[in-house]
């Protein structure tokens, strides 16, 4: 384990100081901030999300803002899939692929406005991106970085909570729409949506110096609940099968690799970014398909940096791209980036320390 | 102090492994990717730097890769100094500004041939950057990430240890200037750089699998003067007036606002990004300047996360974006972003911590 040393080029969270209140003793970063990873006790969070409610900082989901007359042409032109329909206070999900068809990023779209658009991104530069492209073809549009920051908010009892704050209006909100509340004066943005398969909501923090107030809201509002401190939990996404664009993904994958394909469309106008490609990749199939894999033995690995090799028969046919220890399952589980000749059921082994771990190939996701 | 979760999301450096070996004990991440920041003794790592020979871990410092018969066409559109005189085996220390002027990047621009250069950049995306100019404007370079990770050696003795791997032809190298070499059969660019004012060298390890071997030949040379691990110091390069790109700068810093006004050529071609901007800025002036700032009272503060309010007569006049101790001049110091009205000489008030520091501007560097 190594601390992570201060530097100002890292950000912190409007968050930060509650999450400190809370016992933070563990971070990532993403996007230039850090983002809580644990509290120190990581089965007891993950029990917490499947079985109860769990309030995680996820201020690091920054948004991309395009605002201007060409906010709506220039999501389009980033995004290989049909936003022709997507209405005021809707989300959708969008890969982002550069002119080749590579994944750049796959975020939550949220319409606020005609000329207003989010992007509410994983952990890559589109600021620069949307810049670029937007200035090369003379769009009117500015593209900024506003003062937004998420509290996610997840678990089945997740609804109750946050209907206890902004009213039973939040029940009937379908997946990835939004809609502009308020409470005691801090204004936000609240999202069906959150980085799990357990059900939830975003709230989307307007105002960074209302941090801890808005935190000890949820907080307080989910007492009766049992809520308490978490983050986008490893395991739960990876037993639910969600994609970490960066962890699942290189600088070669497409989203038809990774099960993204589904939020491809095809159809888009012609000066979409990668359409080209995308269609080319679509025709011929793509190379590599991502799967489960179920790992030998029923004692937890440590987790590790970087990614492992997977053979078959002896020779390499793609990575481990991430590995977690289900606690449902009571397995070392993670994905597989593999080549579309690999197949559910086939037994692989892969190079993860000092011992070759043997495992069979298998669908997502787990559960 | 939090410790840093490991993630697929985070590689870690082809010398990852020899600094484990070291006792690496802290680390930053940098263009998603770990960086050691401290092998446990920080003061003597200082004086390692100032009086012998430190060996760094910079893999961090990527290579965004232009090759193709437009790469040197790219590399003038990208960077806003004039690149027509530069020779292969030279480098230069080159702004990377977006359409408005604003800062993006601050690498160094390596001619490795008339259609191959390498961008060795600072803690920013230049990869989707690059691919997006060089797609939109139809050129015919390809961008990569090749295989290559950096190791620094630096400090007054550096020149003794490099030059007895490779040759007293090290001696001759001229500043930013490189040369393609081997040692024991693995291929490096040893070029005469580093983030330092020590002075020293970085070997460009072109052979990822290489890099433990490459750190025991550097360590080997060096045991006779005394080298040891360390890593770009922050207390030496905020002495010497290093800036940190993302530490000292934000999302509306202008090169002339950093100091790196002579590093801007205005009369370079007009299709260059951003010269526009430049030209105009540099005819109205900046709106802001860094100076130093030398904070009242004689022992070391923390080192904290983000940017603090500098106040000058009960009014924000900018943000100290930095601050260390100073183990020369025994006080802590940073760099202010200030307002130009604000001079050296001017006492200001820093609200940092629970009580605000009174400190004196100066100009950089320090030493």
């Amino acid at each position: 384990m190594f601390s992570i040393t201060p530097s100002s080029r890292l950000r912190t969270s409007p968050f930060f100081e509650a999450t400190v209140a809370e016992g933070v003793c563990a971070m990532t970063t993403y996007n230039l901030m850090l983002m809580p990873t644990s509290y120190g006790n990581p089965e007891e969070e993950y029990w917490r999300l499947i079985n109860g409610v769990s309030m995680w900082d996820v201020a690091v989901e920054r948004q991309v803002q395009l605002k201007g007359p060409d906010a709506g042409r220039l999501a389009q032109i980033l995004a290989p899939r049909d936003l022709s329909r997507c209405k005021v206070g809707q989300g959708k999900y969008v890969p982002l692929c550069n002119h080749r068809g590579v994944l750049i990023n796959d975020p939550i779209l949220l319409k606020r406005a005609d000329d207003l658009y989010w992007l509410s991104i994983a952990d890559s530069n589109i600021w620069f991106w949307a810049e670029a492209i937007a200035r090369e073809r003379g769009l009117r549009v500015e593209i900024s970085e506003p003062d937004v920051s998420p509290l996610a908010v997840q678990g089945p009892k997740a609804e109750a909570v946050v209907a206890s704050i902004f009213g039973d209006w939040v029940r009937e909100l379908k997946y990835f729409w939004f809609r502009e509340a308020a409470v005691s004066g801090i204004p936000v943005v609240v999202a069906r949506s959150g980085w799990s398969k357990q059900g939830g909501f975003e709230i989307y923090l307007m105002d960074g110096s209302r941090g801890t107030a808005l935190w000890n809201i949820v907080k307080e509002a989910g007492q009766a609940h049992g809520i308490g401190p978490g983050n986008p939990n490893w395991c739960e996404r990876v037993e639910s099968g969600l994609v970490a664009y960066g962890g699942d993904t290189d600088g070669e994958t497409n989203p038809f690799e990774v099960r993204m394909g589904r939020y491809v469309d095809l159809d888009v106008p012609d000066d979409t970014i990668g359409i080209g490609a995308l269609r080319r990749i679509a025709s011929e199939g793509p190379r590599r398909h991502q799967l489960g894999v179920v790992l030998d033995g029923a004692e937890p690995f440590a987790t590790g940096f970087s990614w492992s090799d997977i053979e078959k028969d002896g020779r390499k046919i793609g990575d481990l791209t991430n590995c977690t220890w289900s606690y449902r399952m009571r397995r070392n589980i993670g994905f597989a980036l593999v080549a579309t000749a690999a197949r559910p059921g086939d037994e692989v082994l892969v190079r993860r320390g000092a011992v070759p771990v043997k495992g069979t190939l298998c669908e997502l996701p787990f559960l």
